[in-house]
């Protein structure tokens, strides 16, 4: 027999539904999160429940909007947080205000490894994609949000995602609860806006059902971005690839479709923006290159260099090398560097280098610099060479000096006369992604 | 070194691009096709170039406008013919005028295996895309159209693809073109029309290079397509999947996100149209139904029955047992059936059926029928259920009667007193997809 397709129940049961452990609900005293804070305390999720207002300093009343949104949450007897941020514009508003959202909310949430809530319902999700898709987002850009998702090792949870909005403002009127609408969410400058009130009705006007068709395929997207990420994996770890080095010999085996999704894959994960079609066929053509070419490819803020048919990512200003010189005094933390760091502890990708008792200097290295080493003048550049370290780095790492006399060189190690018994060991680490 | 983007050339090397093999222009008259047959011509493939104009009898003068198509191209010396077709607009005009449209190119290009071109350029694939994707479409169907494309085994070829049709049009001016605006392109009870003259304008508007960046999409979604479809396939083998018959038993251990992959794959490759995230779920659910469960889910005109812990799918209709008596004299053609079709010949999934001499009728089985064989009145049914034949198939499959006698039964064979040597073998092959 045919199953009768399901009515949802208006209000997914919070209670049931809630991760264990504390629940960090994000207020802005709109509709949306003004009823799910109402329906997460009818669920009886009081006691676990904290609320945060974010003050993104964007109006002029900001102040005393948080001020109001305090008492609503001071009034449920539930303890609330007021977090005042300065949103970067640089990248925009939109941006900048949600990146300085979440990062206040996660911050908040580690301290207790909270749960953060959100009232993101389907309207929001179909703007999300629609964002996203006229952002040049991939497959898994496409996927938008989760109702339950894990960044930063914390949870995310919207209980909202599958509620258009409508039901939520017929539901939050017969509840007759008060809410204030955000005055930006009119400012039609503002990329979501100008989809909310400009694309998105005239879609709905011709396609009846387009929110719940793109929340569909958002699901859809989650489920193809998973399966991408899977047989990217697998290619990698057929292919030797690792989050420092990518190296093309394995390449050919695989068909170009999955070429490009494993150099998609391994370019997102190390955290660089998404190339164009014209670079990732510029970065795959470098399987064809010459044994000992270097070439390098770059957009955005970003490079890659080949360097013994393997590729490096690195962001474009690591590629300039550091010039200057920076002292270490006996028992002084060590000094910072541009791209590499000192570090007492070893970490992935990490270079040993031995620090010799004594004041001492950190200078970069050139073309010329040699060491003492088994009797002779060896030249940096020949160790180095021979222990395969990719030119770029060599700028980036800094060699130790006492007085004039270069005596430790991280990967090779001491001159003559200096005694490793008497060293620390120091790891320096890469740039962190 | 940074190679710097190429700036692609306003007009494709078409003589180097094209395939080989005789080319056949799709050409509507107006300004996309139009510089597309000056362009082929230009580039000397005239000798190769044969032209359709399809009228679809919307328009009160679409005969005259046939005509004036005709004369254009008898003007360059090529062969030009004219097919008027009658649009089905019970799946919507747009629809039904496409698929006649596409079903007459590729009758004409199959009768010499011609490359079909078409003069699609990156607005109609922006166009596509959002329409697909407020379809709700999935990867696949996101893909949009490709530069180069195998359907039905005919290659279609669309040369402007990359190309805004803003550059056609300068390109057609400066070449002094003549081309008329198909009317039906300002009808905006169209849905393309729709997007192209109320929603992609204000997309453009927010959105520099919007069409660009859906177009990228697109190629990026063939990518994920591409590969979605390959991990199906190894999956399908490993749980012994064929066109036929879907076992339930491999799938618990794949992912959700695999089991669903492969299951829209499978029901994609059969022709089924896309269930819902409901339907889906419902179908993986059938895993855990008892041993002997007959469940049935169906979705639009599919329907899916789980016999024996697999899935069979088949269009609702074919649930319907046939009814009435069909004649089959001797030497005469077998009589046609609603589902199954009777063939000299095998084929996949074909089940043999012994035709004895004689004046024969086709009946339907009933759940009492039987048969003398070996000395006993045997149940079709049991003998039927012992093969292993789903229950709707049962209800399907003719059985043959001399007279009031049943002779002969698919897959069992002949009843006592009938001779092999003298019948000859026919074939049941199943309803094509």
């Amino acid at each position: 027999m045919t199953s009768p397709m399901p009515q949802p129940p208006l209000i997914p049961d919070l209670a049931e539904q809630a991760p264990p452990g504390p629940l960090l609900l994000a207020f802005s005293g709109g509709l949306d999160s003004s009823l799910l804070l109402h329906l997460l305390v009818e669920a009886g999720l009081g006691p676990r429940l904290r609320v945060v207002h974010i003050n993104h300093q964007l109006q002029a009343n900001s102040a005393d909007w948080a001020a109001h949104c305090e008492q609503i949450v001071a009034g449920l007897a539930l303890p609330c947080r007021v977090v005042t941020v300065t949103v970067d514009k640089d990248k925009g508003i939109e941006a900048g205000a949600r990146q300085a959202r979440y990062q206040a909310l996660f911050a908040d949430a580690q301290r207790d490894a909270a749960t953060v809530i959100t009232a993101h319902h389907r309207d929001d999700q179909a703007e999300t994609l629609l964002l996203r898709l006229l952002r040049g987002a991939g497959v898994q850009g496409l996927a938008a949000m989760r109702a339950l998702d894990k960044r930063q090792g914390i949870t995310v949870w919207r209980p909202l995602l599958e509620l258009p909005r409508s039901a939520l403002e017929r539901c939050a009127r017969e509840l007759g609860l008060h809410w204030q609408e955000d005055p930006s969410n009119q400012d039609q400058s503002l990329r979501r806006n100008y989809l909310r009130h400009s694309i998105l009705p005239a879609l709905r006007q011709r396609w009846r059902g387009a929110d719940e068709i793109l929340a569909r395929t958002a699901r859809h997207m989650g489920d193809a971005s998973e399966l991408l990420d899977e047989r990217a994996q697998e290619d990698a770890g057929a292919c030797g690839v690792s989050a420092q080095r990518f190296p093309l010999a394995g390449l050919a085996a695989l068909r170009p479709a999955r070429q490009r999704n494993l150099l998609r894959w391994w370019l997102h994960g190390q955290g660089a923006s998404a190339p164009s079609a014209a670079v990732l066929a510029e970065l795959l053509a470098l399987q064809d290159a010459a044994e000992d070419s270097q070439a390098r490819v770059e957009w955005g803020s970003w490079a890659v260099r080949l360097f013994r048919r393997a590729l490096y990512l690195l962001p474009r200003e690591a590629l300039a090398p550091w010039q200057g010189t920076l002292s270490w005094p006996q028992g002084a933390p060590p000094p910072s560097l541009p791209s590499w760091q000192l570090s007492p502890t070893a970490g992935e990708g990490a270079v040993s280098l031995m620090r010799p008792p004594g004041d001492l200097t950190l200078r970069p290295f050139t073309g010329g610099t040699r060491m003492l080493r088994n009797g002779m003048h060896q030249r940096i550049k020949e160790l180095w060479r021979a222990a395969g370290v990719p030119p770029w780095q060599r700028h980036q790492w800094p060699l130790l000096y006492r007085g004039e006399t270069l005596v430790s060189v991280p990967l090779v190690g001491l001159a003559d006369g200096e005694e490793a018994a008497s060293c620390e060991e120091w790891f320096l680490l890469p740039p962190p992604r």
